[in-house]
């Protein structure tokens, strides 16, 4: 069956996310250094984001709340409020900064929204999605929005029906082989991997559980449209 | 039109919510003022959750923020970050806490479900609604779940368009004036207003700025069945 329906990711797909956390978390290091200095703050902060993810989800919110416990917890709550307070601003920072496109987008949606019905399928905190989505002016551009705590099998299963998708004729574009191209494959579907410069750790697949075919990769948005009528 | 389709709010309609943020409230109010004897804690958070709100959106994370960022700024930083510590504890409780039902909810919507399409249109954070919803029983009653940043017109307006929902043959149920009632009778809906025991001040809408009809009051979910045969 022909390509009708493309599902796109938008952290690190569409728009650049990881990098913000990456270069707050260098912050966070630093400060905690200061009162810590031979603390392994990423890895307690990675094991503090793992514990947390059942209570707190994904996104910005969750990953201020983790470092803040963080904080509190390596220096035995020795460090003053007015440093956690530099981690709260970190953490608005984030959530305000204009939404920056990776390149080509713009130009590759345009051209595909003429062609397939797209959608954005995202997962993490609704409002910052949402707030993300309104300041890229790429809007207009989706029949729909599925914004899901977890993408998973089931999470698309649900999409397909609520949308009345055929499997077989949908391609799901991203930067995550454990979120944008392992269920889909499983469902049926069609998948590109289109890999971020940075990887959240979290979203690391095995090699020896990709599936072997119905996905491919591409290094950069703009290959898309080529790929997609030779699918 | 007949009653064909019937949107549920989630907190304080289905389950209680605010109650929980009162007794969290009234903690903090009794840990600041340890601090601060004189301190107006009430006035203080809930104008820097509303400053906030822009940012954050609704929800507990966004609460337990705005109580951190609230209790550094009363205690000019002087608060240990111990206390901080046991605030981020309040938020986890928060979000850990069973789903309570209010009284009649279950047997209610058991019944309306045969005779209606039910939906569940709820505001506030993605994760934890859906957590709450799980947690309530109540999921596979449900035809559809909305889980929107903000309830109003625009937003009704797009669950009746993915939801191919007829207004005149639609009723919301909620206990917001503000987020169930104004914006769904504006649109040509009706709906059923069921007040909670306590209000969040956000919440609240002016008498005259309420809609003449289109709406009715009722004390508890038990009265529902028998109202939307009469509608």
């Amino acid at each position: 069956m022909a390509v009708r329906v493309v599902g796109f990711d938008g952290d690190d797909t569409l728009w650049h996310s990881e990098t913000r956390f990456h270069v707050t978390q260098a912050e966070f290091r630093d400060l905690i250094h200061r009162h810590v200095p031979d603390a392994d703050v990423d890895t307690r902060l990675s094991e503090m984001e793992m514990k947390n993810l059942a209570i707190y989800g994904y996104g910005v919110k969750s990953f201020t709340l983790s470092m803040l416990e963080t904080a509190i917890e390596l220096t035995e709550a020795r460090i003053p409020a007015g440093d956690l307070e530099v981690i709260l601003g970190w953490g608005k920072g984030m959530l305000m900064q204009p939404t920056e496109l990776l390149s080509g987008v713009e130009d590759t949606l345009r051209e595909l929204s003429g062609r397939y019905d797209l959608f954005l399928i995202t997962k993490g905190d609704l409002f910052d999605q949402e707030s993300k989505l309104a300041r890229s002016g790429l809007g207009d551009l989706f029949l729909g929005v599925e914004i899901l705590t977890e993408k998973n099998v089931d999470s698309y299963r649900g999409v397909f029906r609520r949308h009345g998708i055929q499997p077989d004729g949908f391609v799901m574009v991203g930067n995550s082989l454990r979120s944008d191209v392992v269920p889909v494959v499983a469902l049926g579907g069609k998948a590109v991997h289109i890999p971020y410069q940075v990887t959240w750790q979290h979203e690391h697949v095995p090699e020896e559980e990709l599936p072997k075919e119905g996905w491919r990769r591409v290094s950069a948005i703009s290959e898309l449209p080529a790929l997609l009528a030779e699918l």
